[in-house]
C-alpha cells in the first residue's frame, strides 16, 4: 500500500493494512489526486515518506520486490501466532509465498514441515530450512502427524481439502490461509474437526508499515532472499504459464529496465 | 465424561475433555469394565471421585443437569477467548446452549448481542441480560454492526450462512461454533472474509473437570440457572418435536423419578 487514512484505530495502532477507511493499494487504487495507482508498472512513484520502506544495501532491489508482498504476507501471521524456537510449524504449499515462509519460519527458530504437491521441490525445501517434507497427494496419509503442529500456514492459492490438515494441529493451534483463490470459492471445512481439539481456521492480510520494515530488516539480518527469475516484459505470458504448471522457482520479477532498453 | 486416561499431556493439564487417548463419555462409551455407559438413563452411576462435580445447595438438581453439558460447552469458549468487562460479544442462536451463553457472558461483564431467528425470543433475551437482539433472517442487514464484536459464539446446531457474521467481528476476533450439525455437513466459509480483518472460525468441545467445577461455582455465585421444562419419560416424543419447531424454552429435563412412580 502507498497510503491509508492514518486516523482510524487500526492506522493509529500500526495496522495500516487493516485501515477501517480503506487504504490506497500500490496498484489499481484510486489515489487522493483522483488518478489510479500503477504500482511497479510506473516509471516512478511519489510516496509519502511514512509509507516508504528502507531497503538495506545487502538486499538486491530485484530480490526486495517479492518481500514487499509475499514476504510480509507470510511474516505477519508467523509473528501473530508466535512462531519461535521450539515451535513446530507446517507450511502448506511452497510457491512464491511458501518458500519465503519456510525461510522465515526456520530463521525464527521453528522446526518446519513442508506440505507440497510437487515431489521435485523436496530438495529445495530442505535447502530453505525445512526439517521434513510431506508430499500432499490425494489419499496421502497424514495420521502419523496427528497433533504435531503449533501453527500451520497455508499458502495454496486455490480451494483444496482443509479437513485433512486440521487433525495435524495441536490443541488450540491455528490453521491460517493467506491464499484466497477465486473470491467466489468457499472453504468447505467440517466443524467437527475444529471442535475436537479447539482449532481454528484463520486468515491474514499482508502487514503494517512498521511490521514490513521489521520483516525487511529481519531478512537482511538473516540473509533471507526470495528465489527469483528475472524476466523482461515480453516474458510475462511464458512466466504465467509456468506459474500455472507449478514450474515457477519461485518468484518471477519483471525487470522494467530491460523492457525499456 | 466419567473418566479419561489421566496421564496424557492434556489430562495432566486439566483438559480431560481433550484427552489424547479418548475419554469415557457419560453416555454410550465403553467403560473400563467393558460395559457401555448409560448416562442419565441409569438408576445409579459409580464414578471415580476425580470426575465428580460438586453441586452447591443453591442449585436445584434438575437445573444442574443442563449445566453439565450445555453450560460448560459455552462457558469454556467464553473463558478461552477472554469474555470479560468491556468486551462486546455476539451470541448466535438462543436455544439450550445459547440462553446459558447469554447469561454467562452477561455475568462475566460483557455487553451481549443476541442473533436469533425467533422474534418471540426477544423479551427473553433481554431478561437473560442481552443489551441488543438482532433478528437473523435471510437478507437481514448486519452492516451497521460491522467490526463490532470482540468474540462471537455460535450455538446453532445446523449448517447456516457464516459469511454474513464474519464482518461483524473486530480485527483478530474469533467466531467460535460449538454446534456441529450433521457430521457430514461442512461449513462453507469464504476465505476472503477471514483474510480481510484477520479473523478466525474456531471450534470448542465442552471443558475439563476443574473448569466444569468453576462453571458450576460461577453459576451458584451469580444465580445463573438454565430455563427448564421438566418432563416424564413419556413426554420425550412431544419434547423432541418442540425442539425441532424451535418451541423449546429452553431445555427439557427428564424427571426419571416421575417415570418410575
Amino acid at each position: 500500500m502507498v497510503n491509508s487514512c492514518r486516523v482510524c484505530t487500526e492506522c493509529q495502532a500500526g495496522h495500516e493494512n487493516y485501515c477501517l477507511n480503506g487504504n490506497t493499494q500500490t496498484y489499481a487504487s484510486k489515489d487522493k489526486d483522483g488518478t489510479i495507482t500503477q504500482g511497479g508498472y510506473s516509471t516512478f512513484v511519489v510516496v509519502d515518506e511514512d509509507f516508504v520502506i528502507n531497503i538495506p544495501a545487502v538486499i538486491d532491489l530485484a530480490e526486495a520486490g517479492p518481500l514487499l508482498c509475499a514476504g510480509i504476507t507470510v511474516y505477519s501471521p508467523l509473528r501473530r501466532w508466535g512462531v519461535s524456537p521450539g515451535k513446530k510449524v507446517a507450511i502448506v504449499g511452497m510457491g512464491g509465498l511458501g518458500h519465503l515462509a519456510v525461510k522465515l519460519a526456520t530463521a525464527s527458530g521453528a522446526e518446519v514441515t513442508v506440505f507440497t504437491t510437487s515431489p521435485d521441490k523436496t530438495a529445495d525445501a530442505k535447502r530453505f530450512g525445512a526439517k521434513e517434507v510431506v508430499i500432499n497427494q490425494d489419499g496421502a496419509d497424514f495420521s502419523r502427524l496427528k497433533h504435531t503442529f503449533d501453527f500451520a500456514l497455508d499458502t495454496v492459492p486455490y480451494k483444496h481439502d482443509l479437513d485433512r490438515f486440521i487433525p495435524t494441529l495441536k490443541r488450540d493451534a491455528v490453521y491460517c490461509r493467506v491464499g484466497v483463490g477465486k473470491v467466489v470459492d468457499s472453504n468447505e471445512i467440517g466443524q467437527m474437526g475444529l471442535v475436537l481439539y479447539r482449532n481454528a481456521l484463520a486468515g491474514s492480510n499482508t502487514g503494517g508499515i512498521q511490521e514490513t520494515q521489521d520483516m525487511v530488516n529481519f531478512c537482511a539480518l538473516n540473509n533471507i532472499k526470495p528465489e527469483i527469475t528475472k524476466i523482461a516484459m515480453n516474458g510475462i505470458d511464458d512466466a504465467w504459464r509456468r506459474v500455472f504448471d507449478k514450474q515457477a522457482r519461485y518468484r518471477f520479477v519483471i525487470d522494467m529496465g530491460a523492457q525499456r532498453s
